[in-house]
C-alpha cells in the first residue's frame, strides 16, 4: 500500500497558484472518492469560480455524488481530457482517486490540498496543512484570483468548512476560518439550513440503524477505546446507505473518558472499513497507517480485510501500541 | 403565569450600558435557573471584566453550576446586597431566577439580554434580540469599556456563544458572531476542548438512557412532529442527572422531515418539562406560550403538569394548531 513521494512535484505558493490557474482554459476537477462536503465543496466552489472568468471546466467524482449536497452541485461543463489540466481537490494520495485513479492517478496537473499526509503524486501541488479544510483554501485562491463570489460558490466553500471542521467544532479551526465563516455569511447562504442537512438530518432508517449500533458498543483500555460495529446485516435490514452511515464514528468518540473511538463498518464479505477518532495526544492516522490507512490527527481511517474478529483483534492491537507509545510518560488524566 | 411588562423598565444602548457599569463599584451578577453556557459564561465574562477594572462583584446562580463549566467558572468576590448594583444577565424573565426571584426578582438594576421574549421586569434593560447570545453582547460590551479582555473571559464567551448557538450550527447565527470568534481564537483557547466538553461528552449512563428514550419515539402529523419521553423511572434507573439530559431536545428534531421535535422529561410525580425544537417557518415559542412557557423561534419550553397522556395531548393539540395557522397557504414541501 506504500505510495511514494514523487520527488518531481512540484510545491507551488498561493499566488502562483492563482497564476497557473487563470493561464489555462480548459478545467477538469476531480474530487476523491466517497465524496465528502469538503472535495466537493472545494470542487464546486473551484468550477463556479473558474466559470467567473469564463473557463471551460467538469467536475468529476468516482462516486454518485449524495442528493444531499443538490443545493450547490450542479451539471457542469464537458470537456475533453486530452486539452484539460486536470486538478485533483482535497485529495491526498492517487489510491483516494477511486475508479479514477487509473485513468487521471499518474496526470494530475495540479493538486489543491490541506492534507498534511499529502503523498505528492501530482505535478504541481498547493498544500496548505494550517487550512481546516481544502474549502477554505478555494476561498482564498479565489480572492488571489480576484476572482467574484456569487452565493452559489458561497455556500459550496461554507459547505466544505462546516462539514471538515463539525461546525467549527474540532482543533483543525482557527482564526481565520471564522473570519472566512464571517465573509461568507455576507452572501445567501442559510447556513443554518446547510448545517441542518449536514448535521441534523437522520432518516428513519438511520435512527434504527444507530440503535442497533448503540448495542453493539465494547470498551477497551480502562473505557479508553469504545467500538461499534456495523454488519452488513443491520445495513440490509435498515437500508441505510455508504455516506449515511458517516456520522456513525461520531458517536465512537462521544463517551466520557473515551479517548479512541473506533467503527467497524462491514464493505464486503470479509472486508470492513475501519473508521477511528482520537483525541489529543493520540493520533488516529499514526494507528490507521498501522492497518494500511491514513488520515489526519484527530480522525482518520483504513480498509482492513478478514473475520470481523480478525479484524476487532487488529484494530485493538494498533490502538493499544500507539496508546502505549503516546502514553508512556504522558499525565493523561483529564 | 402571565407577567407584566414593566413601564418603567428603561432601555439603554451599548455605551449607555457600559457607561452605568464603570460609574459603579459594587455588583451582584445573576444568572438564570437550570444554568446553560450562555448565562454562566456571560455572568463570568462580566465579572471578569469587572475585576479588570478594579471593581467587587459576585457572581449568584439560583442552582449548582454543573461542573463541566470548571475552567472558567471560578469563586467571586462577597459582596453585600445593600450597596451592590444587581445585573442580571440571559434572563428573559423573573420567572426564571428559580429560587432568587423571591430574593432578588424586583430589585434588578440592569438586564442585559439577547431573548426577543424579554419582560422587561428590570429597572435597566440592555437587549439585542440580533445577537446569537448574551455572551456576543458582553463581549461588545467589555470592549465598548474598553477593559483587557485576559484568556479565562474569552474562554467564558467563547462557551456562552458556542452552546447558545449549537456551535455556530443555529439561525441565530451572523457574520458577527463569527467574527467575534475568530477574534476569541487569539486568546489561549483550546476551543476544540471546550467543544468537547460542551458537545461530545457523554457520559456512560447518558448513552444507556439515550437508547431507552430513543425506543420511546413516536411520529404524528404526517411524520412532521417526532415525540420522546424520559420518564422519571428511566432517570433514576441509569441515574442520569438533570442537565445531563439536554441534548436529548436535539434529538427529536433530528429525523428527516420534523418540523417539530417535542421531548417531554418527567421532573414530578404529575409534572413534565417540556422542551420543543422547531424548524422555520414553525414558531416553537408559540407553541410553548399556549403551554404557559416561552422561548425562541426554534427552541422554547414550558412546565406541564398532569399525566403523561394529558401532556402529551396538550402538547401535541398545541403542536397541531400553530402548525395548521403556519401551514395554512404556505408550500412547506422540502
Amino acid at each position: 500500500m506504500k505510495n511514494k513521494i514523487k520527488a518531481e512535484c512540484k510545491l507551488l505558493s498561493l499566488r502562483k497558484t492563482a497564476r497557473f490557474l487563470k493561464k489555462r482554459d480548459n478545467f477538469i476537477i476531480l474530487t476523491h472518492a466517497s465524496p465528502d462536503g469538503d472535495t466537493l465543496g472545494s470542487a464546486y466552489a473551484l468550477y463556479y469560480g473558474l466559470k467567473e472568468i469564463g473557463k471551460v471546466a467538469a467536475v468529476i467524482c468516482p462516486d454518485v455524488i449524495p442528493k444531499k449536497y443538490g443545493y450547490f452541485a450542479r451539471t457542469t461543463d464537458h470537456v475533453l481530457k486530452e486539452n484539460s489540466t486536470v486538478i485533483a481537490v482535497d485529495v491526498a494520495d492517487a489510491n483516494l482517486l477511486g475508479a479514477l485513479k487509473e485513468e487521471f492517478g499518474s496526470i494530475v496537473d495540479l493538486n489543491i490540498d490541506h492534507h498534511v499526509s499529502n503523498m505528492r503524486f501530482a505535478k504541481n501541488l498547493y498544500l496548505d496543512a494550517d487550512a481546516s479544510s481544502t474549502a477554505e483554501i478555494i476561498f482564498e485562491l479565489l480572492l488571489a484570483m480576484k476572482v467574484n463570489i456569487n452565493d452559489i460558490t458561497a455556500r459550496a466553500i461554507y459547505t466544505g468548512i462546516a462539514t471538515d471542521t463539525g461546525c467549527f467544532k474540532y482543533s483543525n479551526v482557527n482564526a481565520k476560518t471564522h473570519l472566512i465563516a464571517s465573509m461568507l455569511y455576507e452572501y445567501e447562504l442559510d447556513a443554518a439550513e446547510i448545517n441542518r442537512i449536514m448535521f441534523d438530518t437522520k432518516s428513519h432508517a438511520l435512527l434504527e440503524l444507530e440503535r442497533q449500533v448503540l448495542e453493539t458498543a465494547e470498551f477497551h483500555f480502562d473505557n479508553k477505546c469504545m467500538l461499534l460495529c456495523v454488519t452488513a446485516e443491520m445495513q440490509e435490514k435498515t437500508g441505510c446507505s455508504g455516506t449515511e452511515l458517516e456520522g456513525i464514528a461520531v458517536i465512537s468518540r462521544s463517551v466520557e473518558g473515551v479517548e479512541a473511538g473506533i467503527t467497524i463498518k462491514q464493505i464486503g464479505d470479509d472486508e470492513f472499513k475501519v473508521s477511528l477518532r482520537t483525541f489529543p495526544p493520540l493520533d488516529a492516522s499514526a494507528i490507521c497507517k498501522m492497518l494500511g490507512g491514513g488520515g489526519h490527527k484527530g480522525a482518520a481511517g483504513a480498509t482492513v480485510k478478514g473475520s470481523i474478529d480478525e479484524v476487532k483483534t487488529a484494530v485493538l492491537d494498533a490502538v493499544k501500541q500507539v496508546m502505549e507509545d503516546t502514553y508512556a510518560g504522558v499525565n493523561t488524566s483529564r
